[in-house]
């Protein structure tokens, strides 16, 4: 992994790939390459959609070696949702099948000079760009079939639905997982209308021939590798709770923190909750013939993943994650699972980040498009954005734009991106986060629901603005350096709580790449990341009147706690203040 | 005109009225007024259709005068489209029956408890706000024929078709001219959507019985007038050009001088130019029984405006103005007089600010909507704005938000408001101020047309970038005080050329008001009503990144003199540093 790939779709004779070593970049993977690229390459003011920006694909520094849960990669442009900087984190295969092909990134540049779409196949002989209209359009599972009847069924892929290709602001980039089916996302902020706009449907890997990345220090490597698996297993959250219940194990705790934002953020509380909460949907997936506690990439110990069958007993999502089982059921008022898990697989079918389509389905409800709780309204609604008619396209652009054509005010966005599945009246440490992260609303970025809710790392009382910017600002820093490993951020309950698996994971990074680490140099990591995306933010126009929850967090009063979000302006423009 | 009325439409009890005296507002008009109290009242982070946006309604400091000219009224708030401050200038007789009826401004506030749609009634009895469900979704026309037939065919209307009341982005609101018809519009920046927010469909004033406002020096004031009426007359775009032709005096002349964005901006040439002149356009007019030279408020003596009859010689508009015709016309390819009239009709109808529709059916047809120069189907798209069907609430909503929904790279807008009828590469002054004025892209802010192409107030080469940031700078600072009068903005041509009418106008402002008044005095006011306006950008989160063209305008030569936009970032940083 020690070479960059460039693929310059804008060339005067077609498309074309020229690969690099990593100079000024060496060293870095996952999202600190994504943002060190953008922020350096990409002028801010530049049209997301234009020739200027770039799309930047890197695993993670440990991606592609025996290290547990190393299988994220890091999607970065500036993004057409927010305007700003833009990182999605994402599972599946990708990362660590990119890493072993010994690309740090993959970086697609430039604006296509005709409209064909096309296919780009790296295997361990090179790289091919391929025009390949027949894809045209094609829904990601329709795509990943006919790419495995053309490469097998051991490649990995990247890709686009139509959502992508329509440059909506709300596409997701999918990464195919275990089974090679396309359900991991690079979700957020519209990365993959930027493919979309590079005119890439799909990128095919194939790292037959290739080893699996070895460490400076084998020995020590797989001693610490031991103890930090070790670690995540005997932890309650790690070694229980996400194997048995996958993510959505939180419906029920969030639901009785009073902080699971119900029909558009009116309420904290859903009185439908058990009916979509973990257990309910375990039950379920085990009932039909089900995978429960599987992983979405090879390496992964924690499982959080697994398999959801229809009524029929056939395979029709993976187990839905609990942002999106919140976004489609809680949020909209939805309270059936099976609706829920509809509304999941053409989400990844279409590549749209489910966040984006619960939250912005939330608000065409408010705008009476459909009645909150009609599950079958929401899955018309969402089948208008794959057949992208004007209603399609408005919707698949987002909360923001959507509140913006009908007039609706309760728009929970921060940068143009809606919040994701904790209120922050009753969560305020995610309101920080929410607030001040160069990302738009973004839970991942600093997840204050660990000590403001599940006692994880210490605890901070949610319902007061007390403690909460510190606990948001080491957050921040902590997660921009974790991103950049290729960890699955999940380690972090256990390294939070258990200082010998942070230790062990330190040990570890240093045992791979021969430099020794502190814990003080993955916080400068996590502070040099956060600069990189500050400053690109702030030359993109972005000042602290930005890092701002909308207006109604702070005058609405949300039951059951009755409260409002309570931290002051001057201590949100602290966040960054180290 | 020494009282503000306001009208809190979230009483609890039901809308109120209140009148107030003028206190720190004293001494202000127009613009003034508008601005003070907007960057006073209006937190700038609010939301621009909830409950603590305003929307003010304030003649000018000599409306309701003799003075000629002085029918000008603005009306501002916090813009649904830029999310900045707004001030939309508007003619009709708004203005004088306002100030006659002695209210320097009418503040309508608050969120409406309820979904009724109220009328409010204001003669020299006092105010009555009355729910009047009947008038729900009327376009202006129909609405005035209901208040005539109500309150008969003195009084004055400023209303909003169903675009306000859907609250669109690019809604307007309409003001009465002297035949009684919703034809002139405070058209920028979605003022009409924020009237929709706060429940009122329509404003009735009646000044029966309420006498023309003195002067404190009558003879003073008499004589300046004389002398400032005679400057008009005598300036051959005053008195010749405009009442001849109207504003589209301007196509062939722009076109000429290669500055005519045609096609979206694509190029600055239009070969269907001379079918759609003010040339052509007064034949038109004249060979069906129109009429030209005509004033769109009592007092005007320039009388640029006039009547567009339909083939077969029945009213269809007034005389569309230039921008108009640009924006339906050539940036749409189209060069057929009457669909332009046409379209011009239905924005007026629904209230739409036309250029912002023109700009934005253009953005449409190059997202492939419609072809270019498809007249029928650009009235196609109007009226589904209209009817209000997603694809209408996409193109209402303006043209960043298209661009944005369709994924159109080539959006010509500046702080969300789309660019006027002059391409800032062939006329790099208008460029400065698009870029730079408060208000989103803005002809009106800094009307550099007059040195760089008319010459008028001295000369500027248009196509290079020296001299231009002083000429916009010194445009943008007379505009603004220049809108604080109530007086037409086309006095400038008079004014900038002809010292002694430039001279009689600030008389005439000293001796009306009872202080005497310097030329140093009008800019310190333009100043200081700019510096208000800055203030809250600043507040609402604008930076001097936002003070930029789109990036194409830089980067793409225009035929047919093949520039590109070449004034400095730098030098634009350095218009509000006086």
């Amino acid at each position: 992994m020690d070479k960059i790939l460039r693929i310059n779709m804008g060339n005067e004779g077609g498309p074309q790939a020229s690969e690099e070593p990593m100079g000024d970049y060496a060293g870095l993977g996952g999202r600190g390459m994504t943002s060190a690229i953008i922020a350096k390459e990409v002028p801010p003011l530049c049209h997301p959609l234009g020739k200027d920006n770039k799309l930047v694909i890197a695993p993670g520094i440990l991606s592609g070696s025996h290290a547990a849960q190393s299988g994220r990669a890091s999607v970065g442009c500036k993004s057409p949702l927010t305007g700003g900087i833009k990182e999605a984190n994402v599972g599946g295969q990708g990362a660590q099948v990119l890493a072993r092909l010994g690309y740090a990134a993959v970086v697609l540049e430039g604006k296509p000079k005709d409209d064909n779409l096309y296919k780009v196949v790296i295997n361990k002989d090179g790289v091919e760009i391929i025009p390949d209209n027949s894809l045209k359009m094609l829904g990601n599972y329709d795509l990943i079939d006919n790419i495995k009847a053309e490469y097998g069924d051991k490649v990995a892929c990247i890709s686009i639905g139509p959502a992508g290709e329509m440059k909506m602001a709300a596409a997701s980039v999918a990464f195919t997982d275990m089974e090679q089916r396309p359900t991991r996302h690079a979700g957020r902020g519209g990365v993959g209308a930027v493919m979309g706009a590079k005119g890439v449907k799909v990128i095919v890997l194939d790292d037959t021939g290739m080893e699996t990345r070895s460490p400076k220090d084998p020995e020590k490597f797989k001693a610490a590798n031991k103890v930090f698996t070790q670690g995540l297993k005997k932890h309650p959250i790690t070694g229980e709770g996400l194997p048995s219940f996958g993510t959505n194990i939180l419906t029920n705790i969030v639901n009785e923190a009073g902080a699971l934002p119900t029909r558009n953020f009116q309420s904290g509380r859903f009185d439908g909750a058990g009916n979509v909460s973990g257990e309910t949907q375990s039950e379920i997936m085990k009932s039909r013939g089900g995978m429960v506690a599987h992983g979405c990439h090879k390496g992964c110990v924690i499982r959080c993943s697994g398999i959801y069958m229809d009524k029929d007993g056939n395979y029709l999502t993976k187990r839905t994650e609990y942002e999106t089982v919140w976004a489609h059921g809680p949020n909209c008022g939805i309270d059936d699972m099976d609706t829920i898990a509809m509304l999941d697989r053409l989400d990844d079918d279409y590549g749209l980040d489910t966040i984006e389509m619960g939250a912005t389905i939330g608000v065409a409800m408010e705008a009476g498009l459909a009645k909150f709780g009609d599950g079958e309204g929401a899955i018309n609604l969402l089948k208008e954005v794959g057949k992208g008619t004007p209603l399609g396209r408005i919707i698949g652009n987002g909360a923001a734009v959507t509140g913006k054509v009908f007039g609706v005010e309760r728009v929970p966005v921060v940068k143009g991106q809606s919040l994701p599945a904790y209120d922050p009246r009753s969560v305020q440490g995610i309101g920080v986060t929410y607030a001040t992260s160069t990302m738009g609303a973004d839970h991942t970025a600093g997840y204050a629901v660990t000590a403001n809710v599940l006692n994880v790392g210490g605890s901070v009382d949610p319902l007061k603005p007390e403690g909460q910017v510190e606990l948001s600002r080491n957050l921040q820093i902590a997660t921009a350096a974790i991103d950049s490993t290729g960890m699955c951020l999940f380690i972090a309950f256990a390294i939070l709580d258990q200082e010998d698996t942070f230790n062990a994971m330190v040990d570890m990074i240093g045992a791979f790449t021969g430099q020794d680490m502190t814990a003080d140099d993955v916080a400068a990591l996590g502070k040099k990341i956060l600069e990189y995306e500050r400053d690109f933010n702030t030359r993109a126009g972005f000042t602290k009147k930005h890092d701002r929850l909308p207006d109604f967090f702070k005058t609405e009063p949300l039951s059951p706690h009755n409260v409002t979000f309570e931290v002051k302006d001057e201590d949100l423009d602290q966040v960054f203040n180290w």
